[in-house]
């Protein structure tokens, strides 16, 4: 993995024995200045105790560290669960020298269990020790889970003649579905912003990106993304140009994210884009192309290597929206295997299988109803998906 | 399989080629007399040729016979389609001597291939010589797809002096879920009652029965139920007490049906029962009870026998309905495992692993919020489920 960096900020990742299995499993950022911060939370009505301790601190619009463990989710851990987060972020104040106010909080792991917190406070001093402008990679580490490897992604570019860095880091690889931020992301720059654009920009990347991918429908209690720009390159993000030129840093750096973690979903073998085009509406699209990425028959199907295309068109039939199977037309990537709702019969198929072996494809739906057109990325469902699920918590 | 019959009424099931692995795959009801009928189908808006057929025909209140396959969906399959489930009709009634008007059709199987009707042709006279009044059991063989056993069941009842009989048939496998009639599903009855009746009772049954079950939350296009009700015992049903008795005996076979459904439901190795109590509305529960039933996390764990609650509370967080995850208690079966939303530790993570051991059982999630209430029936996701959908069409 490259290392990455970014002015003004420092990493660590240190293994403190939350994982059962070992490994890094406690991570810091540190923000030599006080940072301006955004943030996007899950929204499932049960939201772990950093997630709630988040939501409050980063009103405020600003942070100057972060600590995050994985191993535990700190979920559904009652009155406890809040003490333990607000400890984590004590220790890591007290370590950095800083408010605990400006220490935000990050979990991910199993729900429902006592956090050993005791472990994270021996950690603590390590864990400060450890911090390094290049500590990023051993961050993406300590934030795993189920990934089976770490995820880091950089861009920049250029503001009144200073040049700017964005970093971000993730951990994703399961319980992920479009509707919100959808895992563990952390993103610093060392460009300056106010914290109201932090938030804009923030939220349009998230739609762009989390958002728009898919491995298990299901919903985490602990999502979180956080944005932290401490101005250190001095490069200022405004209106006009320059913040158009840092969002698309920034969509980039997420979007590389987001791709990461489906090609990371649990058990996947495929990352497949599933186009919808010729909808009534933008959102009608959305809504058949969630079906079809979200549905276990196609996913399953894709695993198999198969182009079973009825599948495809049975779940954009059930999707809730406006459509006529007679003028449904099915591609995957640029192979036409449908036209007006029939199969193109065996040459077309033959076709299909050689893109069906590859890892990465798009399958557009096209309705030709109307101009509604949107893109969602999934992956396929494996028979390691259910070992990797039937048995998390032993 | 014990055998099952009903006055005035014969049924068949032979091979015909259609499935690749051979086996019986085209079976016919007969009724002596015309019956009456009643149906419900699928709401994908992808329907199966048979789908729409049955649909026009059913107009009339009075069906004789029923012709079906499987191997062959006969789904997506432009005019010829139409054409082919027409000559299905016209081929069985010929075979009995019946106006075709009177036949109705069904097919399961794989979307989006060309139906060889040919081979239902050359086969349609060993079924009609096959016609038997305890022949269900051989059609209820040849409407199997990925079902690892043949589902019927029985009830009857008295009314005004006279016993009636209510027979019924299913497939399902794969392709399950709510809102819908949801598989194949074919009742006869000797009692008398007009279309009008037949139609009022069968919604209320479909409602308690086969909508409240869920095997991979996808939906058929193909989905069928059909109730023919000729008379032959005499027995007439009316409004008053009657209707009730008739609606108990229907609601006992349907349930049967769908409990047969879900036990043998892809890769299934438990059949669970999801309980919401004290949601705001009926609604509201059934909502929740939903995303649970549906949750691929929830479902992977009930494979593994993992008492993960936590991925339970989480499903019922991200149903869309108004809860509390303070308020919360989880039940399996009987055993308390989480109060207030807290877990409640070892003692009782030990007596719901024997528990989860069991072939069935219920979860009851108490949102403790108000009096809605609702439950599904759903089974676990194994890895012969990917197994099995991985290469179904190979």
């Amino acid at each position: 993995m490259e290392s990455i960096h970014c002015n003004g900020f420092k990493a660590a990742g240190v293994a403190s024995g939350l994982k059962k299995k070992g490994g890094k499993d406690l991570g810091l950022i540190f923000s030599e200045t006080p940072a301006n911060a955004a943030g996007a939370f899950t929204r499932n009505l049960v939201k772990a105790a950093p997630v709630i301790l988040d939501m409050e601190r980063i009103a405020s619009g600003v942070c100057q560290a972060l600590i995050v463990n994985s191993g535990n989710a700190n979920c559904c851990t009652g009155e406890k669960g809040f003490r333990d987060a607000e400890t984590m972020a004590a220790l890591a104040a007290e370590q950095v020298g800083v408010s605990p106010d400006l220490v935000l909080v990050a979990s991910t792991g199993v729900i429902g269990q006592p956090l050993a917190v005791e472990k994270i406070a021996a950690a603590a001093p390590a864990l400060a020790d450890a911090l390094r402008p290049d500590g990023f990679s051993d961050l993406a580490e300590a934030i795993m889970t189920t990934d089976t490897f770490p995820k880091t992604a950089s861009a920049g570019g250029e503001l009144g003649g200073k040049e700017f860095t964005i970093i971000g880091l993730a951990k994703g690889a399961g319980m992920i579905r479009p509707d919100m931020a959808t895992m563990l992301c952390f993103v610093c720059t060392d460009a300056a912003a106010a914290p109201e654009v932090l938030k804009e920009v923030l939220a349009q990347a998230a739609d762009r990106t989390f958002n728009r991918i898919t491995v298990d429908g299901d919903t985490s209690t602990n999502d979180t993304v956080i944005l932290l720009a401490n101005g250190a390159s001095g490069a200022q993000v405004n209106d006009g140009p320059g913040k158009r030129t840092f969002q698309n840093a920034l969509d980039r750096v997420m979007d590389d994210l987001a791709r990461m973690i489906v090609k990371d979903g649990e058990g996947a073998t495929k990352c497949v884009e599933i186009r919808v085009t010729g909808a009534i509406s933008d959102a009608d699209a959305r809504k058949a192309a969630d079906a079809v990425a979200n549905s276990n028959l196609v996913k399953t199907a894709l695993f198999g290597q198969d182009a079973n295309w009825g599948r495809i068109i049975a779940a954009v039939g059930r999707a809730g929206i406006p459509m006529d199977p007679r003028t449904v037309d099915i591609y995957f990537d640029t192979v036409m295997m449908v036209q007006h709702g029939e199969g193109l019969g065996d040459a077309a198929e033959t076709a299909v299988s050689d893109v069906l072996k590859k890892p990465e494809f798009t399958i557009t739906v096209s309705l030709n109803m109307g101009h509604g057109e949107a893109a969602v990325l999934t992956c396929d469902f494996s028979l390691d998906y259910v070992r990797i699920n039937a048995d998390y918590r032993s």
